[in-house]
């Protein structure tokens, strides 16, 4: 049996810029380690397993939920650039200089602030299922979200994460499974006001950015690995490439037969890549 | 010290199709065999060693030079299409029903064609800075050589290949050395009615298809790794995006800081992932 320390981690807390921020820490001791911002909705534990071990068999990993989020205290705030602060001091409460960051979707356009922002924290970023601030499809979440609700009301992450094949939907189905596992100490769901005020930030962050958001892709001078599925209808997968080739130092992997959600379905191989890429 | 079976594996010659073939089979044993495709004016000996012997630790690997290349007879043709058959007769000559393929460039427009007329031959298949046909960019082949001559007129693969970075030109370096490291047996250059040849098929190839290449690209089914660097010159870096998104199967890879020859570059990254695509 490989070890799951996500399934057994105590949850701690600590307090910064007023806020009480749950956290998790484990996996190795030694190194950077590898904070994870998470997607829309999400808490510590809607985190695929076998991508959080996998990392920690190798990383030691930070997981978190930011202000207002599950059972962190505070109000969520409706811009990325205030849960990038949240972030930021999150990272610092717990006395770190230097950190990776593993943003997913929302998680992503927040780890893209906190490098352009704070190069000197950030030695390496991975980018999963996201996108520069303006980029294609970002501003049409309303209208996924209302087609989700109509494909599969019991499940939206099977219509939102993979793609529409039976082996990405199987794919699906195995990654609700195990990141249903997690029994004891489980995170709660996010509040309405956390899903409202994070819809907010990802519309904006999907409007129109002019130079800004070039700007910004061009001052990120760490490596980056940048991975999506094929036909990810949340943040386009064409936003990916585009990042890649704005990015200073970014490598580009994109998966077949997959959606947002292509982290997760890969997991062996996007842990493989993202364990070498940041052991490098 | 690892073994460099492409430094000493002797040159056979097998009959087909009225072409006397010159190649090198090594490697693993079991499993299905990598067949390399090598790019225009190349022969057996420009692969680097450390993507050849990578693939042979883990694989059956054969090198060849196509019709009219190097010690292979014949004369070398001007389209795509017949060195695709030429290969498909060098293959079938070495008894083999089943294969998996390496194209590079050159190589990996005659992958394509092997991939898509003959299914039952190609397991797999490796496609390295290349594109479909018409892909943006390929004709531009005489003005890139053009180019490349007033850039360095000792080394044009430093130009051609590498990007114009300090890392990267010695990345090219180092390449350069690896892939002169065999002495005995080794290939003589491509003749001029070979690079002449290569020439117009590239230019060809480059050619406006219509639809030809989508619907080629659409009947290829069998799984597909692409890798390219970020600023390929001589076949844009934007053409492995639009096969990613054409093939039903593929995954993509794109490199930072690299041209042409990322495969080379990113040696270490490239076996790996190669390695682990063809062990699926």
């Amino acid at each position: 049996m490989t070890t799951e320390l996500s399934q057994t981690e105590p949850t701690q807390f600590v307090e910064a810029a007023g806020i009480r921020f749950a956290y998790r820490r484990f996996g190795q001791t030694g190194g950077v380690p590898l904070v994870f911002l998470q997607h829309f909705t999400g808490t510590m534990d809607s985190w695929d397993p076998l991508v959080v071990d996998g990392f920690a068999r190798a990383r030691p990993v930070i997981l978190f939920d930011n202000a207002g989020v599950a059972r962190s205290s505070g109000s969520t705030p409706g811009n990325v650039q205030a849960m990038a602060e949240h972030a930021v001091a999150f990272i610092t409460a717990l006395g770190l200089k230097q950190v990776d960051l593993l943003g997913f979707s929302l998680g992503g356009f927040i780890a893209q602030v906190i490098a352009a922002e704070h190069p000197e924290l950030v030695r390496r970023m991975i980018l999963a299922g996201t996108g520069q601030e303006g980029g294609e499809g970002i501003r049409n979440l309303p209208q996924v979200l209302e087609q989700a609700r109509q494909h599969s009301p019991d499940e939206l992450r099977l219509f939102l994460f993979f793609e529409q094949t039976p082996t990405s939907q199987r794919a699906g189905r195995e990654f609700l499974a195990r990141q249903a596992r997690r029994t004891a100490d489980r995170d709660p769901e996010s509040s309405e006001q956390t899903v409202g005020a994070q819809f907010t930030a990802i519309v904006a962050w999907g409007a129109d950015a002019d130079g800004r958001a070039t700007a910004r892709l061009q001052r990120i001078t760490q490596p980056v690995l940048i991975v999506n599925g094929k036909n990810d209808i949340m943040v386009p997968t064409v936003n990916s490439f585009t990042m890649f080739r704005q990015l200073p130092r970014a490598r580009l992997t994109l998966y077949p037969d997959s959606g947002h959600g292509g982290l997760f379905q890969y997991a062996d191989a996007f842990v493989n890549e993202g364990v070498r890429f940041l052991g490098e």
